[in-house]
């Protein structure tokens, strides 16, 4: 199974488009788990323990990992083996480089790290795709049209009525020979979210980072985000799932704001699957 | 000393515009090295004492150590530390997220690795560049034409008097509030190096990656990519260096190739210093 029919599949069996981002962060780790011989470890294992048949995937943000130097890089790579086999893993690192060198990122994060889906900077260009895009049982997201409110500063660039980041959707559908490319597109921005669907069909998954505490609209954001059959789209919430608490019941506060998601999501989704 | 006054300084001690990019590679490690206990350290350690006396930085891309995995990160870390202080260290790792990710992006590279300069990626936009940006004694410099073939996929979109990586220098620009921020240009585009370098001005420094195996002219890359005084640019070399021989003599190979990259751009510099 490659990985858009991971996501497929496990979409429908958790009937869910709810992907928890794994943002490990100092400052928010409930106090108690200081104790632990891993804290970080702890946390994200309980975190997802507590949602595992609530979602269809987890998205742990490299950054986050790597600002605890290489002590969060083994954490990075334990907290992927605790992920079910049958739920995507999204590394989302947004790297790129130059042909040769996206060889050794696309190594490091599809072998090394042994993920089934990461993000990936359009800038440089189709050659800088390809590398990833190789490894043709995996799925890469790319950047589109970020949830920032800076997102306009270079992806409206262009014409008014074709700025940079429908030109984006539209390499996508060029680079996408192997199906195995999908979009990130914010959902604090609706209307472009509605234009990217319509260049990038039915067939393209998207990654839709933005909703709960950057404020994204979720009714318009579902609308908009899933193709016809009310598929395709994953769903990030990151900081209102897994910092829902701080305190010893963090783990349960994860999983009924996850629940609470999904079935927001789900009532929204034009035909419930 | 900030980051741009070292790269002025170290440039005139070595009267260099050199930067050796160590870029390690499994399959181009000489043979003999692999019966070291720490194969890759030695080998950056011994390019670095062969070639400190006649370089203005190094740059290690991140990429190449990350596809060794924990032990690449724990290289990272020791092969920074081998750096001469007065070296500037550019931490080519390219990346980027929104606004709160790129602070633990910011914390990780000028903290956690405690490295002068960086790389990463404008396609996000202003929010994206003020955390590292807010380093002020740090620089950081961001893609605006990379050196690859399909650099033209993205960046030369919108008007044809004004394509997106001329939109990214006027964006340098204004976010350039700190005299902190520099822009990667390649040296296979000599005509865009010089437009660049003209909307960007006198006191931003340019890296430049491309001569070498990418093809780029060192004449002209010379030519427009430095400012009035001949300054202000870094011309990277990896593999022309680090490669140029695969035997025991490969740390004198890459101190004869820096020496002789270092005199043929000295030989083209407008005023030598």
């Amino acid at each position: 199974m490659n990985a858009v029919e991971k996501l497929h599949s496990i979409s429908k069996k958790n009937n869910s488009l709810v992907c928890v981002g794994l943002d490990i962060d100092p400052a928010k780790l409930p106090e108690h788990l200081l104790s632990e011989k891993n804290p970080y470890l702890q946390f994200n294992k309980e975190i997802i323990q507590a949602t595992q048949d609530l979602v269809c995937a987890y998205k742990p943000n490299m950054a986050f990992y790597e600002s605890l130097g290489r002590e969060g890089m083994i954490l990075l790579e334990e907290t992927i083996k605790l992920i079910p086999d049958d739920i995507l893993i999204i590394l989302d690192g947004k790297r790129n480089d130059i042909g040769n060198t996206a060889n050794h990122y696309a190594k490091s994060l599809f072998e090394t790290l042994n993920t089934d889906a990461i993000t990936i900077n359009p800038y440089l260009g189709a050659d800088s795709i390809k590398p990833f895009s190789n490894y043709t049982d995996k799925l890469s997201f790319i950047l589109c049209r970020t949830s920032n409110p800076s997102a306009i500063d270079i992806q409206d660039y262009g014409p008014k009525d074709k700025p940079l980041y429908l030109h984006v959707a539209e390499k996508i559908n060029e680079w996408n020979v192997h199906q195995n490319l999908g979009a990130v597109v914010g959902a604090t921005y609706p209307e472009e979210l509605k234009e990217i669907r319509h260049i990038l069909g039915e067939k393209t998954p998207l990654l839709i980072p933005g909703i709960g505490k950057q404020g994204g609209d979720l009714e318009s954001t579902i609308k908009h985000g899933v193709n016809s059959k009310s598929e395709m789209a994953v769903i990030n919430s990151s900081r209102g799932i897994i910092y829902a608490s701080n305190k010893e019941d963090y783990a349960q506060a994860a999983r009924e704001a996850t629940q609470q998601l999904k079935e927001a999501i789900n009532s929204y989704r034009p035909k419930n699957l």
